[in-house]
């Protein structure tokens, strides 16, 4: 059995030792590509040590991507032309650019989810099943708007989840909301000016500025979307997410959003796109309603995603049309083929008829609930606590971290980033005016988290804050 | 057994009256969804027909879309809210919109494949096996040109296959070519002039004019797009399929390649779109060398797609990018998530490396060259051939049909149309002067064949042309 000696390792923590002398001996090529790892029982008993030191060195080298699990079955070396290693490493024969698509101890900034929560089997057997018995429909040209089962199954799970009145006829099923956000400014003009929200998710400013339209960053308040900004601005479409602001955490009150639909009302060719993309997360009390489902004018277009509630990998997700503007999509960009390859569109309507989906969204809510618990725990009992502040923990998949620091918020992102945490401040979403941004806080977003890491990780944060980086 | 009585058909043909028959109970509910039809051998006895009858009823029923083989199984009806049947036929549960959404008997102009025709069985077991193998890597956010092992299986197949040098970085995969040529507008610029072929397929000139960009459109000649009228012309960006333009079949000859690329090479900005679209199936002789591999200045951006190769339905496409290229297109456009699913780039990966991939396209060459000859040769048994001429059917999957007819287009494809067949005009796909179009040409893709419907399509067509319909 593979063996390795733990003297002479000065301060080095054990576990760290360990992940050091494998991770080598991956990379230097000792210990090939698929070949499996020690239990960690037996190495932890050869090796002299507990049990929970070979675990957090399994769970360091996983999460860096040096080896990964199969279930039941153990841990196994990933071929190192796989890895994405620093420049130096084994890299020759990897293409340059991608160099950049690091592995992260914790990445709390993209939305992957964790790979021990999506339902594999399940899935394998729908999947399996719908290439059985499907053959003609799989390769048979969906309507523009998708596979109408799918769009059906989407219909009824709105009704019941959300309690909103959608026929499987206005829905639209496309490759992630990126790209309905593009067909949403094909089908509502270039002419429009948009209205987004400030702070924001990057990547919406991204795609309107890269589609060639004007639009107009309109503060958030306490309560979401300035409306008298917003009045006073000469935006055509405002584009909002009312159930959980992305990076704020704010959940826009019924007042409010009532105001944004009578400002919609207030003018022809007024919309809202309301971007619901993690509404199902919702950890404590009831969803609010939706503003599609109290718009009488036909004013909102509601959008959502699999990303968070399945995977974002899946790329799979939808919006619902008012059905005025069904009309026109059908004339102008109805000649698109849906993004969605008929064969997870099937397979996904199956996952939702058969009453998965629903499971699997209350597993996952458990799942996060507990992540984000044992994570706020985790910061409350490290040295962290004297300094920190944690908000907006009830919606959603991210919380505010407010770090009272002398370090500026470059350095200690930098000093993440060395030692492997991925993390953004929340000044980085203001557009307009990045010092009004609160100081000194932080975005935390838990969703790719699998638990075990969390003791690790805020102990590497706390060195990151307190100097020791 | 069910059973049906012959007498009283007038001049009806006994098999399509049976076909109605059979189709009657479908729509009344007398023959329930799910169930099974009797074996084509034993209802031909028990009916006292010949099985070639039983065949074409059942033809024509699947063709239509009332009933669905399952193979080595047999015929079943299908679920009557599943199909899009005129209004007034059980159509009060389907979305309005996606009445339109009609099956042909034949359909001459989608990119359908014949579902006899998809590996269902190798792609079942690859996806079951990226299933079980790959939990982490199916979840995680792939790099922004997509999957790299996909990536890297294209690299090789485009060297194997097309002798192209392109690494796995160059490489960018998307949902469709019409999602790829969306990133390309905002990556080589909205304040660009872009340079189409007229005549020219439809969707690409929507897509220009969705994004809100200029074109032009340049006639192609006898040798491919006039690069008199290119030069001539304020384009920056010329989009053409060199290999096998669509509609005219036209295949442009390795002189005139050097000249497009000259015509690039002569100005700072200018760039060539090479839409490679169903280069693989080139029936007869060997393909000629890709304008991108006899490219020296980097001026071509190559895009091919697996809708012919592979499925239309499956919605994989990819594009290689000039070196120079990729830095733009990461700095701007790299924070776009890559538009197709893991799940499919992985198996789709697998697919190739395999070499099933290859193996598939060998069988499906030669299913198509099958289907074309056994197409040629019925309409050249049939009434039709008095007045018909077939051009172009040696490159990719359609050819021109000339006929000979007093009948303006437009009825003929009508009467066509009312006879479930879908036909297209040469004369639709001219831009600026439909005039100048030949008459009476008519374009006829025949990858969505079985066969088995041949006879019986060529029989209706010619009944069509000579007024019988």
């Amino acid at each position: 059995m593979l063996t390795y000696t733990f003297t002479d390792i000065g301060s080095d923590s054990l576990y760290h030792h360990l992940y050091q002398c494998i991770r080598d001996d991956i990379l230097s090529g000792e210990l090939a590509a698929e070949c499996k790892l020690p239990s960690k029982r037996s190495f932890a008993k050869n090796l002299g040590v507990s049990n929970i030191t070979v675990e957090n060195a399994y769970a360091q080298l996983q999460a860096e991507g040096y080896i990964y699990s199969i279930p039941k079955k153990g841990f196994y070396v990933r071929k190192v032309s796989d890895l994405a290693l620093p420049v130096g490493k084994s890299s020759a024969h990897l293409p340059e650019r991608e160099m950049k698509h690091k592995k992260y101890v914790a990445d709390f900034v993209s939305n992957r989810i964790n790979a021990g929560q999506f339902p594999f089997s399940v899935w394998s057997k729908l999947l399996r099943e719908t290439l059985l018995e499907r053959h003609e429909e799989l390769l048979e040209a969906p309507p523009w708007g998708g596979v109408l089962q799918l769009r059906r199954a989407i219909s009824r799970h709105l009704k019941e989840f959300r309690n909103m009145d959608v026929s499987a006829e206005q829905i639209i099923i496309g490759a992630g909301t990126e790209y309905l956000y593009g067909l949403l400014i094909q089908l509502l003009g270039r002419d429009k000016i948009y209205a987004l929200e400030d702070p924001g998710y990057h990547k919406i400013a991204k795609i309107y500025e890269n589609n060639g339209v004007g639009c107009r960053f309109i503060p958030v308040g306490k309560a979401g979307m300035d409306i008298s900004r917003l009045r006073e601005s000469s935006c055509h479409v405002a584009h909002i997410s009312p159930s959980h602001h992305f990076p704020t955490g704010i959940v826009t009150p019924i007042g409010k959003r009532y105001e944004l639909l009578g400002w919609a009302a207030g003018e022809e060719g007024r919309y809202i796109i309301e971007d619901d993309y993690d509404s199902e997360f919702r950890l404590v009390g009831k969803p609010i309603p939706t503003l599609q489902s109290i718009d009488c004018s036909e004013r909102v277009i509601y959008m959502n995603t699999f990303s968070k509630t399945l995977a974002s990998t899946i790329r799979i997700s939808y919006m619902a049309l008012p059905r005025h503007l069904l009309e026109e999509f059908e004339r102008r960009l109805s000649f698109y083929s849906c993004t969605v390859s008929n064969f997870e569109q099937y397979t996904l309507a199956r996952f939702i008829e058969d009453g998965y989906f629903e499971k699997h969204i209350n597993r996952m809510r458990t799942h996060y609930r507990r992540i984000r618990d044992e994570l706020v725990q985790a910061i409350r009992k490290s040295p962290l606590a004297s300094c920190c502040e944690i908000a907006k923990e009830d919606a959603g998949l991210h919380f505010l971290l407010y770090i009272n620091t002398g370090l500026p918020d470059d350095e200690l992102l930098q000093r993440a980033q060395r030692a492997g945490i991925r993390l953004s401040a929340l000044a980085q979403y203001y557009y307009s005016s990045p010092k009004s941004a609160p100081d000194h806080t932080f975005v935390v977003n838990y969703s790719g988290l699998s638990g075990a890491e969390i003791p690790y990780v805020v102990d590497l944060l706390a060195k990151c804050v307190f100097g020791e980086s």
